[in-house]
């Protein structure tokens, strides 16, 4: 393993706002929008749900048989149903509720559960989007230039998965140039692929290769996302990789993706009643493949336009769904996995934000303990864009401020300077200003706070324009952490190997 | 009184959206942020300032004479130094917690307390801006439109106050139009002249006009926000506006109005314990004056840029301070006043929307009773939008559903759907969801949630382009609520005659 010490940027020295913290710690409590009967309602509804209609877990004998050799499951053709409770207590029996998973570079290790929230970069668009080159495919180009991008933002705690479709590499392939690109650009720690169990195979060579096999034996190094197909249903491709990684040990996001009123009822109460019995039982199979195993109960639930049926983001049904969610996974006991910036604009515009500031926020306010899509998901997760990426950064940055809490030091508490400063005076230039100056106030980095002129003269730019220049100007300071040779050889020898087995194809 | 019935527009029965609601009723709790020490900590801090600084009350005799007459005041010159606990003891004794300011439509008189929150638009702005006309200085055209597209907005609460400064009419003058405006084209509740004794009398004579004197000396008709001059002085112009609202028994909001690092020490702590003693020591006074008489506490306090001086918005230092007030207030057993969505931004671009959506939601988790500027907000307050207006019109109405809760009925529970649903099936056809579509989520207006191509083909607009043909159609769906003739005649012969006394003038 690589255990080079991190070079703090001269971007950081320059903002005074000491090292970059490898995740947030969240020191403000959580909001809660049910009460303890309302979640109860909430948890009888999803036993109702698991034990009379159950889970359909498709083209996985394995799986079936997994479940068949449980005492509270009772398998029928691949219909699976649990006896009431039975889920509840098997996660809560052997889940852990907090681990870290290791970075290639240590002090990128992240701690997932507790206190802790870690900012993941948008995942899974096949377009990317900026100003200068306007909506496109995405290219394994763009995807390298987006794993130094994120590398370089203080604010993202995560490198991520698929931060965006490489669809010029073959589909059943790039897999393995993904996570090379994250292990090779970046230093932070890393999703694996989530399609399919041999895919999975793949990444947990990669990163034994990485890490050593047996540091990986004992040490989360790949985060893998697993999502149901809501209705009530997991197919092989993900109870495949959800299998692999449960075996190695590597954290599962067991995350039921909903949009509501098509994959769920309309309702927040029968949503909600949904999503935690499909992360359930899906929660339940890892513990059942290897008790003791890293998962998450995930929650990415947003709502339609009952009009068009379009995905709709940043609505105040979602905003309840995820801070239920939150509720939810702490009587679980286990971590909270759930989505944050999400918008359906096709620009970096006002939706964009209006969307993206709610999402985050509702995500964060929920105590999530991973939150996907934290910077650049524009039009429902077709496109990560460029421009968004750096908006949807600051509020990153805001909220990781806003959670340090509030200072209450004598030094913050400044009551010599009111004193000394006294009425009608201004603490400008006072000494306690000239000495916290530097750190006292958050710095995000696209507003502009100028007078009209002064932003008239600089070319009143939009935030959008801005955010352009920004991205550029972040992709030149952007500092290589540098690969071991032997283990970047190695890992491009095994992607050969790899490659080489079979025909490139163009679907998964 | 005029009290004919509030109609439905054709829109909000359209949207299947139910009555329009007077006010929020806040159904999910409230986001803390200080600890009980922390809280006593900044309590103690205030209590230390009041007692040993003390806050200046300039130019006003009768205001010292107040003071000298209270057991708990030391004057000297035109310093008060208050008791340590003093104010908090008088505040807690007499002021209310909750009260009612009527509306001349009955139906739209608000709460003001306890679990209600009251949204009012932008207030003070010399400038309006549109994508038609760019930024101008405002007029009184400006400001009758802007009162007219508030009346069209159900999710604003509030016909507010100076929703832009009509700098076409005399300086000294232009609150009776303004006043005016407000009565007869809106039919909800309203803020009264702020500036100066004389003008805050002219408020109440013409509220006595709309609702009858009797009825105005048992009543809050009128709402008046009354700014300190950070740090620690008040002048004439807002302690005569507050005695004279006081003694009529119209409600004042009494607001310390701070940029922490100018007018306040540049952090946090030192900014909480000088806004509350600013805040008690100004409804103390409202107290002494009238006890029981209507106040809030009021906090705006905002943040600056260290590096230029710039005023900042929507930062985390901000949403931590509005947090916090709110639990100081709920101690003080007084409701919340503060501030909604305000940004620096110069245009209704991404900016705009990220520091709008981060400040109104976060007074919103603050418990915050009355948010002023919570529609139309730019520039630091040099500008109301009309395309801002629409964006943040829908923050509004996204988080007035959002605290409406989570719907527990048995018919959003929706278990029999999800069993005759079923694995792998889709909800839109089902009986549940074609039962509850036209209500289930909430649909804001100036989203597009259309596809790429959908998006395109219909101009590919950007959400400000779109918000722009937006408040035009408001205007155009705007019903007169009509003002009786003989009350419409009697306001307009007042006004002639306040405005024959004396000469125009183009200051205060």
């Amino acid at each position: 393993m690589t255990s080079r010490p991190r070079r703090r940027s001269k971007r950081d020295q320059a903002e005074g706002s000491g090292p970059r913290a490898p995740y947030i710690t969240r020191r403000i409590g959580t909001l809660n929008v049910l009460s303890e009967e309302g979640l109860e309602t909430i948890e009888t509804n999803a036993d109702l749900i698991l034990s009379q209609t159950g889970m359909e877990f498709v083209d996985e004998p394995e799986v079936l048989e997994i479940f068949r050799a449980a005492p509270g499951c009772e398998v029928t053709g691949t219909r699976v149903r649990f006896a009431p409770g039975y889920c509840r207590e098997t996660i809560r029996a052997t889940a852990p509720g907090r681990y870290h998973q290791q970075a290639r570079n240590p002090a990128n290790s992240v701690q997932i559960g507790g206190d802790a929230t870690v900012l993941c970069p948008s995942w899974g668009p096949p377009f990317v989007q900026d100003l200068d080159r306007g909506r496109r495919y995405a290219s394994y180009e763009d995807f390298v230039t987006l794993v130094k991008l994120h590398q370089t933002i203080p604010w993202l705690h995560h490198s991520g998965g698929v931060v965006c479709e490489p669809v010029d590499l073959p589909a059943n392939k790039r897999h393995l140039d993904m996570l090379y690109a994250h292990f090779r650009w970046s230093d932070r720690a890393v999703m694996g692929a989530f399609i399919g169990a041999e895919r999975a195979g793949h990444a947990i060579d990669m990163a034994r290769i990485v890490f050593g096999a047996d540091y990986v034996a004992q040490n989360p190094v790949l985060y893998c996302v697993s999502n149901t197909n809501a209705p009530l249903v997991m197919d092989a491709h993900m109870s495949g990789a959800l299998k692999t990684y449960a075996r190695a040990g590597q954290p599962v996001a067991c995350t039921p993706w909903v949009l509501t009123g098509a994959m769920s009822p309309c309702t927040v109460a029968g949503t909600l009643a949904q999503v935690l019995a499909e992360t359930m039982a899906a929660m339940t199979l890892v513990q059942l493949i290897n008790p003791g195993a890293p998962c998450l109960m995930g929650s990415f639930a947003s709502t339609m336009s009952m009009q068009t049926g379009a995905p709709t983001f940043g609505t105040p049904e979602a905003g309840q769904m995820v801070l239920a969610a939150g509720q939810l996974a702490r009587r679980l006991g286990v971590p909270l996995h759930t989505v944050g910036t999400l918008s359906a604009s096709k620009l970096p515009d006002a939706q964009s934000q209006q969307e993206a500031t709610w999402g985050l926020m509702m995500a964060m306010f929920a105590g999530a303990n991973v939150i996907n899509h934290a910077t650049g998901w524009l039009e429902g997760g077709l496109v990560t864009g460029f421009e968004k990426t750096m908006l949807d950064a600051d509020i990153c940055g805001k909220l990781a401020r806003f959670f340090d809490g509030i200072d209450l030091s004598e030094n913050a508490q400044a009551m010599e300077a009111i004193a000394s400063t006294g009425p009608g005076q201004h603490f400008l230039g006072s000494a306690h200003t000239q000495a916290n100056f530097l750190t006292a106030l958050f710095r995000p980095e696209t507003p502009d706070n100028s007078s009209f002129e002064q932003w008239q003269e600089a070319g009143g730019l939009d935030a959008a324009a801005r955010a352009n220049a920004l991205w550029k100007a972040h992709l030149e300071r952007y500092e290589d952490p540098g690969l071991d040779p032997a283990i970047d050889e190695e890992l491009q020898a095994y992607i050969a190997v790899r490659k080489a087995e079979v025909p490139d194809a163009n679907y998964f």
